[in-house]
């Protein structure tokens, strides 16, 4: 169902999207876009780690792995994200994150939080599936701490295996108990092999408890300025270097083992510490609070089809290409897109419904369904 | 109410749709058309339990049957729907059941529920009619389930009779206690002839304890691949056979007593045991989860249609027609059309409530109101 033209195939957008090589900017190169050597992923490696950053060719990213519309499919088949986010403070984060996974085009979307944000989160939108199964430490006797601990993982355990992806972060909220309880979901996803987009509390979280994700290349951070600033500090024990901004997100992804990270800003820079690349494409001056929520969203729908894709790829040069990656490239060049269509539309008044209300067109506009 | 013009009657569009005769392809014939015979039905009976499956003429299918609206009719004459469903876990399903019964055209929509999900479910749409009565076995203890499960058949049994038809299963859930509840009402409503469509987690149940729907010929089942799989499985002790797949699931109603069962898929195939037809409009490639639903709810409100058609009936011909199976073809037909619709207008990004949102005009497309 992922099959292509060979001709398609061969111009092998992906790798020239990552490649820093002058042919990615050259898309009618033939010399560079047809029969690569096996070299040329490590080519791309080994000259991406320094230089200048080149800009993704995000388009053809997004292109190149959303997956096509097969009349044969099953309910479930075009990807089941969770969203583990939620709490009596914060509802409309983890929401944004889970209805974008939907907007975007994912089957199943759920969202695993406190009985508190529960009932609020539901009530946004039938649309999700809200296990109300979190607890904070106000609700927990110490007593009961450990069998609460113990019947939470066992709740989420049971699912875990039917999901594609899951956001750990939005609306989490920095309540000890239920972090403890969180640290535990994300090791069990680990184990099993669940691709994990980490953002907002997420990465308070794991900036105190860098072992969650150290050598997990199946996780993505996407810290904003000040989670990134924290980040850096933390890990690199510096602060944050503008003017060799690539080099340091390179070191920082080398430093936690691999994985990938997307630090956001005017332009998004993404690494996983062996290539890194870029998304600028002008999206919106208006910053209200919550896009950062739809891009966890997106980036996870996009991982998950981008791993699928590699893994049924029969390029064996194609196969060495990062989803996670390609993940990120393609959920930040969408929500770039959709936060430009909305404030052309809505201007100052831009809210983040606003903007998922265009992610479908937006992708549309890209990767039109009938491809 | 339910006149029509003689000649509009003697086209017999019901018998034709489920008709296996070459004149089913020749809506001119009058030879087929005019005066059949009492030996019609027997005919397709006999004809059609193997051999090729016939597409259904859906579209006169919904024409007969769908009511015409008199202006001296009252509230409750076009259908009073009764979904039981909605836990702790799931509050959309029900919700999408009960919704997409009021935009096919009934007049009251009834949830009966836990206590946890009625608050969402109400909060979703004030038009449905909210029953906070089922409850899971996290909230009864042990020495008062005897005394909460007769309390919420009593109430539940004190509706039941003003229900035209009931739909069990959607967001129900899994708790035993819960499903030992609705078993009981299961029983109750099949004491008082009510049709009961079965779908989602009511198919757990009954793959279960089959009795609850065996001989009952007022049953529906719609399963989709998952659940029919299990079905078989259970009820014919084989796995699911593409090859045959009308005489499988032709034996499959059969061995169930003759109830009628829609097996979902790229088409979906119908049968009662005597006669099987299928219905393959091509509706939508998107597979977000809650089409289910609402095929359940439309399914409830043209099964009751086509009941009440057969009832005050004066064609003896007309009688012999399963109104169960009549009900699944025009809830599959106007289903795939909205399905369709949504999908040209949202593409990938469609969701559940988008397709519900089309589904007055699917319907006013086939036929509209002024016919």
């Amino acid at each position: 169902m992922w099959a292509a033209s060979p001709a398609f195939r061969r111009r092998l957008f992906l790798l020239r999207s990552l490649s820093p090589s002058p042919c990615a900017a050259l898309p009618g190169n033939a010399a560079c876009s047809s029969s690569p050597s096996p070299s040329t992923s490590i080519r791309v490696n080994a000259m991406s780690a320094s230089g200048p950053v080149y800009e993704a060719d995000a388009e053809a990213v997004v292109r190149r792995i959303t997956p096509p519309l097969d009349r044969a499919r099953h309910k479930g088949q075009a990807g089941k994200i969770a969203v583990i986010g939620g709490c009596r403070e914060y509802t409309g984060a983890p929401y944004f994150a889970a209805i974008s996974a939907l907007k975007v085009g994912a089957d199943l979307s759920h969202v695993f939080c406190t009985r508190d944000a529960a009932t609020v989160i539901k009530s946004y939108s039938p649309e999700l599936i809200v296990h109300p199964i979190l607890e904070e430490s106000y609700s927990v006797s110490d007593g009961e701490r450990e069998s609460v601990s113990s019947r939470i993982l066992t709740e989420v355990a049971k699912w875990m295996e039917r999901f594609d992806c899951i956001v750990v972060g939005p609306g989490l909220g920095r309540d000890s108990f239920l972090l403890d309880c969180v640290s535990n979901i994300m090791r069990h996803a680990r184990q099993a092999n669940i691709p994990t987009v980490v953002d907002g509390d997420g990465l308070f979280l794991i900036t105190n408890n860098l072992s969650l994700v150290e050598g997990n290349l199946l996780a993505i951070l996407t810290p904003n300025v000040y989670e990134y600033k924290r980040l850096v500090q933390k890990v690199l024990n510096c602060e944050v270097n503008e003017e060799n901004a690539s080099e340091q997100l390179t070191a920082l992804c080398q430093k936690i083992g691999g994985i990938t990270i997307m630090r956001k800003g005017k332009a998004d820079i993404i690494s996983d510490g062996k290539t890194v690349t870029q998304v600028s494409t002008f999206g919106s001056p208006r910053r209200c609070g919550g896009q950062g929520d739809i891009l966890s969203g997106s980036v996870a729908v996009f991982a998950s089809w981008a791993r699928h894709f590699l893994l049924t790829n029969e390029y064996p040069t194609e196969k060495s290409v990062n989803p996670m990656m390609l993940g990120c490239i393609a959920g930040s060049l969408l929500l770039r897109k959709a936060a430009s269509h909305a404030f052309e539309k809505n201007k100052r008044s831009t809210v983040t419904t606003d903007i998922i209300e265009l992610l479908g067109k937006s992708l549309e506009d890209i990767c039109p369904a009938g491809h």
